[in-house]
């Protein structure tokens, strides 16, 4: 059990299977007492950890990627009460210390204790506080009473890891851009981007009873995944502009409720899909979110990206049509999703199966030494979520 | 009482007084049988009326200003119900029919009936729906059941007109840039922009129960008129950056809420204060809002800008530091204030003498003649509200 | 056209089918320009009307019953604007002038203009302002522009009728139940009654996102209705408890949420179903719902029951375990449903086929001629949502 | 350092000072290094302590009382990392163990894991987890990190400790009432009970904005203490009904929103002042908030009375008029509050001067040993808030 292995980044396009230390409960010299060891049961590739892989960031050599995890525990410290040997958990993937002002608030994607840097952090990502990843067999996750989100019976568990392995992020992040954008029963909802958080979206936003679920990419596969759990699809390659699209399913062009579920990678519509235009999806969704709408933005949006298209890119400064969304009265809701605002509710709606997750966003588990393979594939655009099973506990 | 004089546009920089016609119960050649028509007891400059005078927009020439208007009832329409001749009124700026999904979703800024350009109306002003202004001794006010908010007793009316007079508009402005800013009990703010708005937007904070309130601005004068009912200030034009000077008031560079009352026509900050800088004022309080923190944007931003510093700033297109907002988990808050969502309200805080804002504003009434010299002195920075009184009615 | 027929109160168990005036545009002597003439389409019989011809108000002899009506808008008054002859429309119950300070901050429910006696009106219904019910060929609507729902297209209206008719009371009074219950993604609820209004709080708690939701009531077919569409049940003519039967549902003796749907009307639970026992539906959700937990209480409490059990309940007074609420931090939500809060949402929900609420009320069309059959079905405990077809439009 | 001093309950009307065992950071046998001791500052005698000593509980002899206090942390627990000793800090009288599903979500009153009969505790209360009270030398703090409000500043807090004090219990107490009734600015609003918690709750309506707040009691010292800092009052032994005094008041004889700061040993109004109604002040305060208004419950209603006037008060059942509340579409607010979900932005408003809470409550210190006599002119209607001061810190 003294072994452990994890996905290392290595260089831009380049990630790699190391053998790594075993987990200790510690940060640092510090002991680490409210923490626990996890043996992962469930560990999953993110459209995020894509930025530092394609070398978007200053993701350092070496860095153990990872921080959608499930686990079993096989440790827990001396502080630890409520979370026992043999429980199967969730981990949200902000780390939180449940003490701060922000914790008490249900910010925990902004919890002040647990990065010097800034608020908020995260495993295995870069400025996120130094956390080591958890694409891993082992890891240790520290405030375990805080964080973790136990599941009630084992083998139940067990049977739904492919749909409980998403409520480390992508679910409730998903989720969080549709409650944000003001989704309910009744409304018409667009959103942006049809990789694993887009769809996610559109799932939360048929739970939240949307009556219209559009989703917009340039991925004809992807798009076939949405339309497989039935929401409306607009194929941003074409010659017909976003809005005469959606004009085209709803009979006018605008909708109740916009997720920008893409961030700062953004390509152009149309003939500029070749293009990076970092803003072009904050910016058309504004132009179809009718007047007092609201806008969720659970995509990525950075303070430095090295690969930015212009000086202003570098620094996170985008060239954004406020003055079209301020004339609408539109409202713009940006940030880390913190998870565990949500993810109670939504381990609730997968275990009476209110909704089937794992298969709207196409769930393939492989285990860690493909996971080079599945990075690849993913950043080519496969319509699969990859969800690495290190130790082989799925079936 | 058929003769009618009002403040006309001219052309950049000049406005005029001119005989016009006498309000109809009428729009275009429809009855208006909804309507009243009100001797205009005071009527208000407004900062977004010097937008158009600066020539900043498409305004056209002739076109009667003023939005912020105060009436009593000469005349009502045959469908009025509930308003009656002799009722001291306050008019909300925004033109709202009171039947449409918007207004009855209590989103009055964006009635969807009364502009056939876009959701949103407003007396007097370009691109609004083409409605007469109220800078004048009578105007036409449509759906009046819905839109007026009737004063409860004449003689007190008239007491407090000083005060009631700021209902229209910058009362209510100035405190929704404070609610969606989150501002409540012992909250720390800060308010871009010590103008009528941002003054407005203190007294509110100070209602709404704000510990501390900070208002930013480069005009000294203004400064001292926030400083004179219990606000600290920062002085924009120094040295010190705005992180620096609201770290020596609070101990922190850091505020719970921030309301950016200043808008497009921000000027640089530090020894750039002569420089137009459209974004300055949003970039600047995402720098000082604490994460989770939200933004409240009264200040107008708009769709085109002939005077805009650039091609981009003259399309609404401006650079936004959405990575700095995004890493902090900011929320924005955009469009015209409803003000029937608080007028009520604000009217009860007023006559109970729970605020008094027409002394934290300064207001200053001048006759109607004296418009073009209150509209000048205004554009000069003076610190003073002016309220134009056209029938001599106010004490 | 000038010929009329509708359903009118006679005595205690007794409805009839009269002939009685055609609608004129007019309230009393006033003209009514602001309201329109319909010819009805459905309307529905609804449980609170039985309560009446139960004589357990103080209904007067002839009153025309009738406040879930849908219709087609055959003459408009001069001052509507917005509603067109030939529309075909959702006529909330509560009427409402959409110009009081109520019906502005959105509670329709509790309109200050439309009845003389108290806050709130609806058609054909006791104290309720005096009203002329709509169980009948045609109706006046009054303030026409604010209070109706135009469907968008009227052959897909009349395609979904038996749905869209469950928009006038009903589905949104469920709706409201669940809302202010809390009844959200993944929340367990348990919904008191399975009569019309608690199948359509259950539907809505679905809508909601509720993880599981059950049912409870004593009348098997209801119950049976109830399972149709994925509700768990609990059979209170039972031994087991209340709480037991529901720890066998969940594994806990708690819910997040609960609706009372059943009203003052309510029996003992297991041996005491003969008995009326006014205040046990309230008294037992409180000891299911979990501390922190809302109730909904869309069921009708009255001021004055001639029928009471005992002195205090003929005035509404009832024995309340405040104090267990109190030990748990309960909230309790109160009163009418305002409709026009939910029902466009609800309509798209339909339309969208989201929802197949008329197939979970089990709703069966009727003739005008049937009524007084329908009544006396329901009153057994038909587990039927009767709706009145005056036309025969209905195929 | 070794020896403490506590007030202990003996039977109805005697209290009296005990030497007690110095507190261990164990919570019975078991080690509770979350914890931290404090050497008391100050601590309050809260009218719910009355309860007790009047022998209206099940208060066993010996009970140590207190649960409104302030200290300085003289030993901390090896797992606390954010308190340190030295610091001045104020404990929430709701016991919480920050990791719960009720504590995430803010609802710290009912917290699950620190009271193993019901979702709840506090120090020194009977049925509240059994855990030591407050009014002491010395007490033991569970979860410190979680519970505790630290103070910025030393010298500041003991300068302003008369009105820090009041952070522990009444002043969030009273707020929560003012927050769940709907308080803001411009409301007019209705407090039951002028003691300490009326006349917080009044101040914290002030300090949300409220327009006009009224108070109601039948001791006209306290009435006097309310009008103090600018209430309004009713003497309830006066004739006029409580409806006649507000439209004395108002106008009208309505307020938006009501607050029962009294529970459930209210006495009669007018002539009946000398009986006890257990329910009254909830159905008075039905009778006179407006239609749409809400209603917040911090008065204490209990399920257990051994005093009760009858078999029903006996187990907290009270006859309540929920037929005219539904009649008004109220809604109900009860509980304990949650006192960490304000506590930090009320010391916002203290630090920074926006309230004198301990000048409204007309705080008077007292040491150890004058806590029986305290508690004696307490139970006689004192218009005063009684501070114990321990180890005669407060100047």
């Amino acid at each position: 059990m003294a072994s452990n292995r994890g996905v290392a980044y290595i260089k831009p396009g380049v990630v790699e299977i190391q053998h790594i230390d075993f987990p200790e409960l510690a940060i640092g010299n510090r002991k680490c007492d409210h923490g626990v060891i996890l043996k992962i049961v469930s560990t999953n590739i993110c459209g995020s950890d894509q930025h530092m892989v394609r070398g978007r960031t200053t993701a350092p050599e070496g860095l153990i990627l990872g921080h959608e995890i499930t686990g079993e525990v096989i440790e827990v410290g001396r502080d630890v009460e409520f979370i026992n040997v043999g429980d199967i958990v969730s981990v949200p993937f902000n780390i939180a210390c449940g003490r701060c002002r922000n914790c008490k608030e249900g910010k925990t994607g902004i919890c002040l204790n647990v990065n010097p840097a800034r608020p908020g952090a995260a495993y295995g990502y870069v400025d996120m506080g130094g956390w080591v990843g958890g694409q891993a067999e082992y890891v240790m996750v520290p405030y375990a009473d805080f964080n973790l989100l136990k599941f009630p019976d084992k083998d139940q568990a067990m049977e739904k890891i492919r749909d409980l392995t998403l409520l480390s992020d992508i679910f409730p992040t998903g989720y969080h851009g549709a409650v944000t954008a003001g989704v309910g029963p009744g409304s018409t909802v667009y959103i942006a981007g049809a990789g694993p958080v887009g769809l996610a979206s559109a799932v939360s936003a048929h739970l939240l009873g949307a009556a219209v679920v559009i989703v917009g990419d340039m991925i004809p596969e992807r798009l076939e995944q949405a339309r497989s759990f039935g929401c409306e699809t607009v194929d941003l390659r074409k010659d017909a502009t976003l809005e005469e699209q959606i004009a085209e399913i709803l009979g006018i062009n605008e909708v109740d409720s916009a997720v920008d579920c893409v961030g700062f990678e953004a390509k152009g519509h149309g003939n500029c899909s070749h293009i990076e235009q970092p803003a072009t999806v904050l910016n058309s969704v504004m132009s179809i979110t009718r007047a007092g709408g609201a806008i969720g933005i659970p995509g990525l949006y950075v303070t430095g990206d090295p690969g930015g298209v212009d000086e202003n890119a570098k620094i996170g400064n985008l060239g954004i049509r406020i003055g079209l969304g301020w004339a609408k009265s539109h409202s713009f809701h940006t940030g880390q999703c913190p998870v565990m605002k949500y993810h109670r509710q939504l381990m609730q709606a997968i275990l009476y199966e209110k909704v089937h997750i794992a298969k709207a966003v196409n769930v393939q588990t492989i285990s860690l030494d493909q996971a080079p393979n599945g990075y690849d594939d993913f950043d080519k655009g496969a319509a699969k979520k990859y969800v690495i099973d290190p130790h082989g506990m799925i079936v």
